[in-house]
């Protein structure tokens, strides 16, 4: 942690994404609280050059090696470290100089630089939720260990740490997870089978990367959560609840209990989580547009209907599972996802997909990080195999 | 405070009315954690010689001197001490034996006994709103200086502490008070002018004793409430919003200044508030009905109708004015509801008498207690005067 009245450096992990690049509209405006020192990204080697420009962090990593020369002529003058590769983006997690990484690389990639974020100790804001849903029992046991603090930055994991804070020694009854039932809400699979990727990638009320747009469009999006809620709030899989609140107000639930119940509400702006992770403890006060009721006479409430949208059923089956299921869950959903967005496979072929791998891939009870990485590869194959790629 | 392992020791000010009747069901419940140490009754005394019997406490006092000798005679041989008057209410208001005042006396009758209660430095779990509406700024200044903490039992500021539980570093940007709307709700001045006292006692949401349940179809409970909630948590005017939420789920609501709104929610019953705040910091478990968002699949939100409510219009000018204001307000308010369930005044002369008594007394800009005092007989004279009582 920085020590009072300095700056806190943050290191941003997939600053091109949709996360990343809220992330730096944030610290642009709080420059007096929050600086970058890292940032990193895969392919998007334009914008990482402009964002280095902008914040002239120490150091910057490019995923993809064949853009390493451009980037570091780009950079060449301005005293940015510039880095390239896999290996490279794990090095620089283990840096010394920053405070707070900002886990928001996409998907599986994610997972190794948190890992070594959290074994030295760093607090880890995470929107990455793969890292969890992947190794949730080894990553939380390995952040109690090196006492980093895992701070969520997915609305509905932030709302619930939000509800939770000064509430440390009362125990949790259930958490009420919301969900805004994405762009097909009431639709049956008679429609669903002839969605579009364009139509798929719509959502209603957030604005957010492909991946995960398409993910909440099948209801997968609120499955990893459930998943990802279990491992960061200690819960058992009965205390997890899935309501649909099409108006994405209230971003998710705590109940006590007493009975009583905590929300936490907001307009759906991905800024006000990202900023709140940076930030804590404090609330950084800033001019984002409030909520008004006028505009939101009505907040809705219903069931999902899990027999159309069935990745959320395949989902809550790999919560009660547990070991390697949700990581299996995963890698099969993200090649799903991966050959739907490429208009390789329709929309309820994601489906088919998963359930294929799901009944495929080995269950292993207790698995060590080798045999995640293991069952995450042979999901991905096995998957990946399925669409013929 | 107790000590760890003791039980919480509890004086229950007020205990045959609505709050303290349900105070009594969660001791029952609570008996390894809460005690009974006094009761205390305005009339009825049958009601509090069974409590009496039942909880066997240290003391009661019976307000109505008449019905003293009926008490202590009822009690005789049981250990427990009997007083009658006003005076005896403020004597055991002091004594040392207790730990948590439960401030549940209706209206004005209330302030002095929980003064007393704040300088032994009690806890206050205050469901007497009347004792800040009327003195605020003295009382909350004086449970500062004897470090006696309240703890409000109003659903709604129970809904705002609980809120801001954890987040004292961080201020409060406005807090939204939410309002059922009573059971006029939607109606116009040429309804309310025939409303009939049994009609205007049936609350939609809400068991509640008979003055508040008037001040809830007047709407000047929320302004009450207003007017409370500042001296509480240290706001300004500006800083308090009122929304109808005619389902009375989310009890009420902070917003920070990050934009962030935590609420709380859950079923409009009045145990819950009561049980936290005798509980506090912790949440006892309870198997009190729980929220079930099938049975309540919409939340509605309106602006409240201050034209035809007019008491909310009063209250708020009330609350700017600071001052003596909410004295008068209240104590014209206390008169004018009591002729209304005496059938003496119709439901819209309730605001009349308001405001002829608002511009009848002196406003005084900081009154010292024995103003607040003078305050609040004058107004009271000059309603009764207007009734003709």
């Amino acid at each position: 942690m920085p020590e009072a009245g300095n700056k806190k450096r943050i290191a941003i992990f997939g600053s091109t994404g949709s996360i990343g690049t809220q992330a730096l509209d944030v610290i642009r405006l709080h420059a007096d609280m929050l600086e970058v020192e890292i940032l990193t990204a895969f392919t998007n080697d334009d914008l990482l050059i402009a964002q280095a420009l902008e914040f002239i962090p120490n150091a910057v990593v490019i995923g993809d090696e064949k853009k390493y020369e451009k980037v570091k002529a780009a950079l060449s003058g301005k005293n940015i470290k510039v880095f390239c590769g896999e290996t490279a983006l794990e090095e620089v997690a283990e840096f010394d100089t920053y405070d707070i990484m900002l886990a928001a690389i996409v998907g599986f990639a994610g997972l190794m630089p948190t890992i070594k974020a959290i074994k030295k100790g760093k607090v880890i804001a995470l929107a990455n939720k793969e890292t969890l849903v992947v190794a949730g029992d080894i990553v939380m046991q390995m952040a109690l260990e090196y006492k980093a603090p895992i701070i969520p930055v997915d609305s509905e994991h932030s709302a619930i740490f939000q509800c939770l804070v000064g509430e440390a020694r009362n125990p949790i009854e259930k958490i009420i997870l919301t969900a805004s039932g994405g762009p097909f809400l009431g639709k049956k699979p008679n429609f669903l089978v002839n969605v579009k990727r364009s139509h798929a990638l719509q959502h209603p009320n957030w604005s957010m990367g492909a991946k995960i747009s398409i993910d909440s469009a099948t209801l997968m999006n609120k499955g990893l959560e459930m998943i990802e809620a279990k491992w960061l709030f200690n819960l058992q899989p009965s205390q997890i609840e899935i309501v649909i609140h099409r108006e994405s107000i209230i971003h998710s639930m705590v109940q006590f209990e007493d009975g009583s119940i905590k929300a936490q509400m907001g307009l759906p702006d991905m800024k006000l989580p990202i900023q709140y992770a940076l930030g804590f403890p404090k609330r950084i006060k800033n001019d984002f547009p409030r909520l008004d009721f006028k505009k939101y006479p009505t907040f809705n409430f219903e069931a999902p209907d899990v027999k159309t949208f069935r990745n959320l059923a395949i989902a809550t089956e790999a919560l009660h599972m547990g070991g390697n299921a949700g990581c299996v869950l995963n890698a099969a959903n993200e090649i799903a996802v991966w050959a739907f967005l490429n208009n390789l496979i329709g929309f309820l072929d994601i489906t088919a997909v998963i359930e294929k791998a799901m009944a495929s891939v080995q269950f292993i009870k207790q698995p060590t990080l080798q045999e995640y990485l293991d069952s995450d590869a042979e999901a991905r194959n096995f998957a990946a195999s399925l669409i013929k790629i």
